[in-house]
């Protein structure tokens, strides 16, 4: 194989990484927009301007670059979040801001990426499920993080125990998932829109929007 | 009817509606335990039982029991919410928190309906996964109305537009979903304890529980 590379025009080489990237670029997109099942190797080797023999011979399987795709774009998002929320002396609500902030970006911008992570891996059964489901498990335990650090810093703890961050979190993820998916689906309606939708809604909750009380950044 | 059961041998009759209800019990509990595929009319027709040929009579294919399975378990929970929140003269935290009650109470003492719903529903594809989404979608529906009518009865409106309650009650739908499946999973957690985090989550914001500011019911 590494013969036939060496036969072709000098143009069309490039570091296995970049041929790499390329794939998974043309995978996310296929997955996302047909669906795991209906995408071809086919469709994603010409997407991606590649030799289907070539998918094969980095990827293996379409198994294993569709375990690929959910890692890479799992990492990014996590990547993404991690970093908007990494400033500690910052106040929970101003980091709480950011990281929705940087969620929602994300998958505004990516759409074909969240449709993967939040729809395509979990309803293709294992082990994508279990994939897509430990990406979850480690955006609740930093959004757990993040509210276990707010209520240490509340007066004695405001009362929160550990199982009550943990659901808070659970809670706050469920809304974050279901909002961006409604944002990508519903025309018009900007990442910093939802952002702040949910924002307002866990931060200040209906009680105090309903008394025209919203959060704003300082 | 009577007089159809009086002619039969005593104890083995029952009439049809009896015995569907009976087979759709026996399929939500095989559906939600073992997954949709591995689940069989044999195992099914045995827990419930009846005869195999009996369940294809009345059910025809396992897709149909499926789909009989996802409308019967959707159209009672929906029930219970609706029936929980009907009396439009209470305030709207008291609404809220009736129906958040009722639809933990429906997932913790039917965690096989909750796990058909949230989980074997949407991974099998379709036609089910659009079974599940219209479900939802009636759930959102519903709560967008009911955080529509508290916007109405605050004060001009709190500002919010038709598309903010559309929003909070994605937000809202997704965390319930979020808690539901949390709270079936981990040992101890109460339906009631589920509903009232997420009662304080989404009425009185994580920045009010911080100030140790609880929602409690009148």
């Amino acid at each position: 194989m590494a013969g036939a590379e060496r036969a072709l025009p000098k143009a069309r080489r490039l570091p296995r990484a970049v041929r790499e990237r390329q794939m998974v670029d043309a995978a996310v997109r296929c997955f996302a927009r047909n669906g795991y099942q209906a995408a071809s190797m086919d469709e994603i080797a010409e997407s991606a301007g590649v030799s289907k023999p070539l998918v094969y011979l980095y990827l293996n399987s379409k198994e294993e670059l569709f375990t690929a795709v959910i890692r890479r774009e799992a990492q990014a998002l996590l990547g993404v979040v991690a970093e908007a929320v990494v400033d500690r002396s910052a106040p929970p609500d101003e980091r709480l801001w950011a990281g929705l902030m940087a969620f929602f970006t994300f998958a505004a911008e990516h759409p074909d990426s969240w449709a993967v992570l939040s729809r395509q891996a979990r309803t293709q059964g294992e082990p994508f499920a279990g994939e897509a489901a430990r990406m979850r498990d480690e955006i609740t335990a930093f959004v757990s993080g993040l509210i276990g650090e707010a209520a240490l810093e509340a007066p004695g703890g405001a009362g929160i125990t550990g199982r009550d961050v943990d659901a808070l979190a659970q809670a706050l993820v469920g809304s974050a998932e279901s909002l961006a998916s409604w944002a990508n689906e519903t025309p018009g309606v900007t990442a910093k829109e939802a952002a702040a939708t949910l924002m307002n809604f866990a931060w200040s909750g209906l009680g105090n929007l309903m008394k025209s009380e919203r959060w704003s950044p300082r």
